[in-house]
């Protein structure tokens, strides 16, 4: 069975870029991974875009074929791959997959979202469709009323209170302080997080991750090759998906989310490790809540103790596993289709050792965790530094 | 190398669905291939699912999750892939790659646009979405002005007449009677063609596909399961993929496809074949002079002699190298996510000899090409039947 690695890897400044457009930002991060690669855009044999909704936030479909023009990468396959805010989880598993069957030996795989483009309320309705918007966006439940729902479901179920919820921002935030790629570089406190105006209840401003432009991209390779061109590959020993109804009112209840956990588990299961065996993860933190939900799912706690634990220190930089070093969505932004492909960067920058202030301590296995709307999509990747070149 | 083949199809009516919705359209799809493949829900081990705008159409993103949802598939791998009207065929070679990657035995795979949800002139600007908004449709420049470009570098280049293009409308209007899932059962002659209003000249109404709504559904399996279990497994004998510059003014010229050329030649390498082993084609006629460019970049015919080659009948049911046989894009209808998958649907239903009235004689080999945009992404897939269960 072939395996694949990343030979490579790129990513923007996530912010407000006002003046770079969808196109100079995936050229920005995926020249950055070709040329951190040390391979040439001829040797990129195929190309897969992981992007959320670029028809209503620049009008633009058929974004596959963009980025290979942009690029200058005609004529390979060019291929979009959309699961909501999971855009760049699927994307990379596409790659990964592409390679996997050996068609390919070279894969780029680029995640990318322009959203200030638009005003905050067209992006609300926009992002308002990786849910249901027949009975849920329609009705007025945008995401964060979605998330606010699960928060709910949780602080009743499990006892998890406002206070545990804010110390999910606080981390990343801080975490993101380390972060020169980071939207937000400013600290923040529980207080803060407390005093913050609710968007939702219990959801407050400083639970909710932002609104953000941003690209990255990774360069995928066949590992046996990938030993021999790169220093320190990073290889995907795993990729697990999987679905849930798209639509709260379908789930068997709100306090937990099951596409994650069989995404999880059938990572974990291939890799043939556990979560005790992970150093670190990136999770998908869109909201506070989601965050704990995440934890909880890919088994780093126990069912409902995610708060505690966060509030204990124990998913900080320097606690029992770090989660979140990047900053997370929450501090170091959320450029939808681009998150699942940023936390695989982040991944292989831990891996390398090269993370600098945020390194985590002898990081040998990384995971990362992406979602599409409330919980539909889920995709968790687990990472290891290969042998590489001498 | 793991082999893979179509065990089950199926596709709704396509048309102006005014009383039924996106999600109703894909589970009648869905369902029928299904039960045609003769497999259950709880067989199929991940979803691809082909859409070209759902989140200008219907306002609805995520729709990978949303079908795995309609379909009681959760909680598999569901993702949607779009490359603008090339994405049914880009999901068909996803899921062709998910089951040679050797992660999974049984996929499917679904197509679907409901386009009638919005008015013509929203629907315009969203598939203007599938070139370069910015240097294309911001200017004025919508799909026929595209082609109609095209068209007219055809006809300076070869002396290709409006006569020729209005040859391709009429046969496969006259296909389309015998295909009781076509949107129009109405037979035209040239000079009904040549008297339709100019959309954008030399282009008129007659020579442009229809706005569609419609569903269509494959289900693939690891050949070798699949001749345990199927009668007739198709066999998908290659896939090939290419990209061209998303805009027009970045082309060597306007009168050839170049990304179509370079699939097709890659399938053929692959199969081992050359346009002469085809028996039928299903190829993508957005407009009269997308399927001469597409029949001469296949290589069906010299390069520039398209239209008198059709103009002579030997495309037609009963040619030397039948094409669109179905009724095409233009006859059968264009609902432009479903339109690839729709595709490979009919090259079954001919190399299973159950086509009926449109049967090809003799029919061995097929072939599918759908495109994206005016030429950005192309795909070719080769279809042959393959031995089955007895």
């Amino acid at each position: 069975m072939r395996s694949v690695s990343i030979i490579g890897t790129g990513c923007t400044v996530f912010g407000e870029h006002w003046n770079k457009s969808f196109r100079q930002l995936i050229a920005e991060a995926g020249i950055e991974a070709i040329q951190n690669a040390g391979v040439e855009g001829k040797d990129i044999e195929a190309l897969y875009g992981g992007n959320m909704a670029s028809g209503r936030f620049i009008g633009q479909e058929h974004v596959g074929a963009l980025i290979a023009d942009q690029l200058g990468l005609n004529p390979i396959p060019a291929t979009r791959v959309e699961d909501a805010c999971a855009s760049g989880g699927v994307a990379l598993r596409s790659g990964y997959m592409a390679i996997k069957s050996g068609e390919y030996d070279v894969v780029a795989v680029g995640g990318i979202e322009k959203m200030t483009d638009v005003g905050t309320d067209q992006a609300a309705i926009a992002l308002g469709g990786a849910g249901d918007q027949e009975t849920e966006l329609f009705h007025g439940a945008s995401f964060p009323a979605l998330y606010a729902l699960m928060a709910r479901a949780h602080m009743n179920k499990f006892g998890t209170t406002e206070e545990q919820l804010a110390a999910v921002s606080v981390k990343n935030h801080k975490n993101a302080m380390l972060n020169p790629k980071a939207q937000f570089h400013r600290e923040i406190t529980v207080a803060d997080v407390m005093k913050s105006s609710y968007i939702a209840s219990p959801l407050k401003l400083l639970d909710c991750s932002p609104i953000t432009d941003g690209a990255a991209a990774v360069i995928l390779c066949e590992t046996e090759k990938a030993k021999e061109i790169c220093e320190q590959p990073i290889e995907i020993i795993a990729s697990g998906q999987a679905s849930d109804t798209l639509a709260l009112p379908g789930r068997k209840n709100l306090y937990e989310t099951m596409a994650a956990r069989v995404a999880a588990k059938a990572a974990f299961e291939k890799a043939k490790l556990t979560p005790k065996d992970i150093d670190f993860a990136e999770v998908h933190d869109c909201f506070t809540i989601a965050e704990i939900l995440a934890i909880e799912a890919i088994g780093f706690c126990e069912k409902g103790k995610g708060g505690p634990f966060t509030e204990q220190g124990k998913t900080a930089l320097d606690g029992e596993i770090p989660v979140n070093v990047s900053g997370g969505l929450k501090g170091k932004g959320h450029p939808v289709g681009a998150t699942g492909v940023a936390q695989a960067v982040e991944a292989c920058i831990q891996l390398q050792g090269k993370a600098e202030k945020r390194q985590v301590k002898d990081a040998k296995i990384g995971l990362a965790h992406n979602v599409g709307g409330s919980g539909a999509t889920a995709t968790v990747h687990l990472f290891k530094a290969a042998e590489g070149r001498k």
